[in-house]
């Protein structure tokens, strides 16, 4: 993505580029290829405080997300670092229960890092790659859209750590993938899948030859969506993710107290208009 | 459906017909082919009626719902009409609440309407068929059982008219469709998707030739339908639905007491003797 | 499986084999076979004590279940017992209330003892072949991982024998397949569904050419679960069956409070180190 | 009442009276005095209307409910009346899954009209008097306010009549009074309490001397609160009632969605600015 | 209590006294008076299955709870017992994560033998007398109605002996009472509260004198409860207990299924009937 | 309080005084006397970082909450202040879609600032005094216990200024206080209420003759807390806030995988052991 603009605003952060690659359009990569992308726990607090500054500026309407370099979308937890850090070892007669409050305060620290790409209010589409396991499900289950690299090589690792994964691929592959039996097979058996087989369950939605045409497509279709009204697209992201987590009946009461206000806006209007008139729409900022 | 006879309680809409083309069995058509069966407020009221009605009709069993003519199931809504009526336009300094509570009222009104193909207390067989697009997807998404023709061209288009879709979309696609990654592409790019892509993520479950052998399959099933236990087949759609909307424990509960009534009926026990028997039931109206 | 060690601790049931083909592994059999293994309640009864007693015993951690024979692995509930029995005749003149009483209570018995299998808290697998109808589909809908035979013969039986099935296919089959188009079409026509439809549905996760090659499948994924962590392996079903009834949010909570006590165990530093020194752990029972 | 004004728009209503006692005040009072006020199908029926009615009239604001005459509020259930209709028999031999059928539609409708009060978008203040017993709990249940003659004799009838009561009573109760074992108490013993009983536990929240003084006050906190903004005065109906059925996370989440809409109208400015100039605001009807 | 029969059918019970004080009334009392009644797990493991029992046993329709002798109603757990049967003690060096499995399993059987009261299908009448703290409060917040004695001392004792409640108080205490202050007032400082402060919160809805008396009148209502429908006081728990917990449109929906069941049976023509009478209703066993 | 220590970690905020006045204990007072404590933007966002830091704080254990000054608790919202900040004012023509989506931004950013008071780990005791009105209300139905003066004015204001209250009154109240109706009355009114009404429906658990002595009781009562094991204390107030927003079921379960951390801690040992022998425990800092 050597060509995109890099944005200014985001210069500051050590671990990601940002740039942008078509109007409206961020492109966040993951930045530590020497590591496979590995995550610290200094990245993830960056990582949560980049998507958070991402769902509050109005220059950025849609976000594609990567991997820096060929080898990796992210290999996952930084074991090492994590080892050294002291964050994976178990003081010596340590109290049980004052550890379990310290371990459910960096579970959550943690949790709430990855969850802001879903928690982002513009569409964040998700290109994995290469080695994408562990930490990379978990993130990428927190996407609006998943595509990938024909060459990806997947895998829910955390039980072969010894541990049931904990930021969030547990609670969402249910609900993002039809198949309960495929995601307890992967899930419990931590084996890798490939590429052919995430789009066969519909974990991805679409699979292209290498990790340039992945990305050009993400952003292709990233593009698109920045031309359209942000009023409707940021209401459907909304819109969906509260479907996922009501019935039926909740959703439609949301649906209707969300849009008496959204629809009293100039994006309604423009776009029935331009329709209408075989006009291109242009948006304001949201 | 030129040889199947009209229905003559139903005889009175103006907007629909209602025919009966197997013993048990009702067809809807949208009935404005003209206008490529876009619908108004008065269609969609009447809309809410019919399956109202035939909810309570003894004498019907299973619902086949299509569109009239060869070009469209429907191409949602009457933009024009609704641009006449003035539901679309904001009148100049209208107090913003009081709108908000006026649309509020207005997207239940229409939602209930549409809704109704989901409360109906028989099954639904929806046919879609060449332009099926917008307000199309909120009503198939009502029914139990969607089947299309090849040529149909589907879209959840109501992004690219400016707001995020509130007639249910949003709510029932990602209960009825394993993957979410498709769910959000199809729903933020407001793309075209074919009968293919549709049968293959499971949207529908069936592809035929031709919108006559589409709906000459679903009226085979209706028929099918209309010869099973209406105790046994109603009480499969109430039970579905609530399992779609409630967790295992709470599902299993509310089982347990429809059950509890269901069983005292006499359905169970002659389909279990004809089955002995290798004799062919027969079930009275419920 | 004529190979595989009885496990003594299960000798004494009667309707059921209960063997080891793999350390750490138990393989139940419904033995039945020259009824197709359909179950009589003194069967289901036997069902539920051995998941419950599985669950606890330490020296079992992941669970094979098939049918005995080649014919069937269950043709469903024993019509003809349940005939005899009473249980479905309804005696003259008895109070309608109080028959409902009892249903519920019958129902509920029902439903726990083959739910027996979703509490369990190893992960079960779940081996279909033959015929596999009605009470085969509820009791496969417990399990975690469904792999078939290419003959298997499926269908949700019950609408053909006047009722709506209430031990648990309607709770769980809209969360295990993708497709609602799809379960309302088997669940209301009660037809036939072949091994391929079953896997290209996400049902089943694999399809072998005979029950021997399925089994074996099903005993190798077994034993390589049995040696991972199971702390891990428990949690991770644990976890999967939580998101599937919670939203994201309250299933992200529920997990920080789990793992805080998990990951203070032996089995998570020991994996780590296992992975950084390349050999391989062996896990204690838990 | 006899000096309100009776209101044309329900001048039509046949067992209702429903009058303006003050400025966007509604008084209904239930009018079959000789039958103590007791229920028959087409009241309920009719009661549901003019509910549906209030709620959408934008010339009442708040709605007082009473019973006509000086012994009853309403006695409940007209027994003799449901008697004579056959709705209390049972037709020898009728099939009883068909029977459960038609017993859930009319319980619905039942619930649906008595309900219309707790819809209505409306604050309804309800003034028990009198017998106030089976019926008139399910009926105050729904109101927001309750208040009551000191002569009031409340009784949950419905265990007496060999039911549990199912038109609202067992579903809001638990959550209007908060000692649960008060709640049981008087629901399992169908016992009678008094005016002082009820406010001591918080059902009611006023006791007046004289139905004549009930009446007064309810008209004195009717007319008050239709001065007050409507789009504050309904929003709180709307938000407390949420809040009610829902956690404390969602209550947050819709109570931001609702009322980014109606802080952009004109009565929360006009109130302000009221407030800062000690000046008396009108507000526009809603 | 010494005049009341023993029930046979409950003569085996170690820990416990069941006799029988009135018509279909079952008194069960707490029987280790010279350990103020204190619990062992023993004692639990009986107490969830005399609950069960009485269940179940359709010559019991309502069952009075107390404890034996002057002192206590129960002291709560014997904490000496426990320390004895190495409950309390933590093995050195026992993994954490097999200990918290252990534990889970524990306190899920605790749960559930203290449960059993709230599934009894029959109201139960709690009657605390003297000492009545912890597991006190924990057994009677799962029966319906409490009522004590002017002599008993309350406390939530738990947080005194270093740990947050486990049996059910904190799931159960702030759906009982209304004050939430007061809940966690007494939650959080472990403090006594009399009689006097229970009933004027709502935790109770009488106080007497004198135990002696606090049981009479537990046996009275008892006896009047013994004498109604059924299935209308069995109804009426089940609705109210489910209304505790879910929304009230859902509980509106339950109601209806349940009593299309309930009303087809004969205790409700015949109390109608013995209403219309003036006569007194004899109904069957259930 | 002037004799209370400041405490240093928080002498760095404006706009507020944190003392402690016993060990464990921090004393946290609005500090802006001459505006009646009222609340600015700044205040609020003050406010949310002073509960976050105090509940990672190890060294506190419980809070006290009050005003400073005689006349007020809080007389609410800066309503001058809000209407120079420009936040009362609807610019002209601005897009109400767009204004939408900032209001819900404020909204909620205010709801989360307020609430930090109710994820704060440790109990906070709030002493309400002379003027407590509007965003009192929202603050102290986040705290755990809640105790008055006598001269405490009490009201629900937001009526009043046109709008329905959104900071959380309206989402909580309902589930602190018994009475449905009386929660409605003084919600839609607005109406003052007193000390001794708010003792009497449970909305506070205690009132004193003058703000010294309520304040004097708050800190003796929360020194006592902090003498009781955190481990217990904290795990009481999430278990309680976890049971008022979740069904009973659901709350055991959570409860079972809490305290098997929980209970393998020192304090329970510890606490049961100073409880058989009768000393006095001391717990460390969790």
């Amino acid at each position: 993505m050597s060509t995109a603009t890099p944005l200014p605003a985001y210069a500051a952060y050590e671990h990601f580029l940002v740039s942008s690659p078509a109007l409206f359009v961020a492109h966040v990569e993951i930045n530590r290829p020497r590591k496979l992308n590995a995550f610290s726990r200094p990245m993830w607090l960056e990582f949560g405080r980049i998507f958070t500054q991402l769902s509050a500026d109005s220059d950025v309407r849609v976000v594609v997300l990567s991997g820096a370099g060929d080898r990796a979308f992210t290999s996952g937890l930084d074991v090492q670092a994590a080892a050294e850090d002291g964050a994976l070892t178990t003081e010596e007669g340590k109290d049980v229960a004052k550890k379990a409050k310290e371990m459910r305060g960096h579970i959550e620290e943690f949790q709430e890092c990855i969850g802001a790409v879903e928690k982002c209010e513009k569409p964040v589409i998700c290109v994995l790659h290469g080695i994408s396991i562990g930490l990379a499900i978990d993130i990428s289950c927190c996407a609006d859209i998943r595509i990938c690299a024909s060459n990806t090589r997947f895998a829910v690792k955390e039980v072969d750590i010894g541990l049931a994964a904990d930021i969030g691929t547990l609670a969402r592959l249910p609900k993002i993938v039809g198949s309960t039996s495929w995601v307890k097979d992967v899930c419990l058996t931590a084996r890798d899948f490939s590429a052919q087989e995430a789009v066969s369950v519909g974990f991805v939605s679409q699979v292209h030859g290498s990790k340039e045409q992945a990305v050009q497509a993400a952003v292709a279709m990233a593009a698109a969506l920045g031309e359209k009204s942000p009023v409707a697209v940021q209401g459907t992201k909304e819109l969906l993710n509260y479907g996922r987590d009501h019935d039926v009946a909740e959703s439609l009461r949301y649906t209707r107290v969300w849009n008496a206000a959204a629809l009293q806006g100039k994006d309604f209007p423009q776009a029935i208009m331009s329709g209408l008139k075989k006009t291109k729409p242009r948006f304001e900022k949201l």
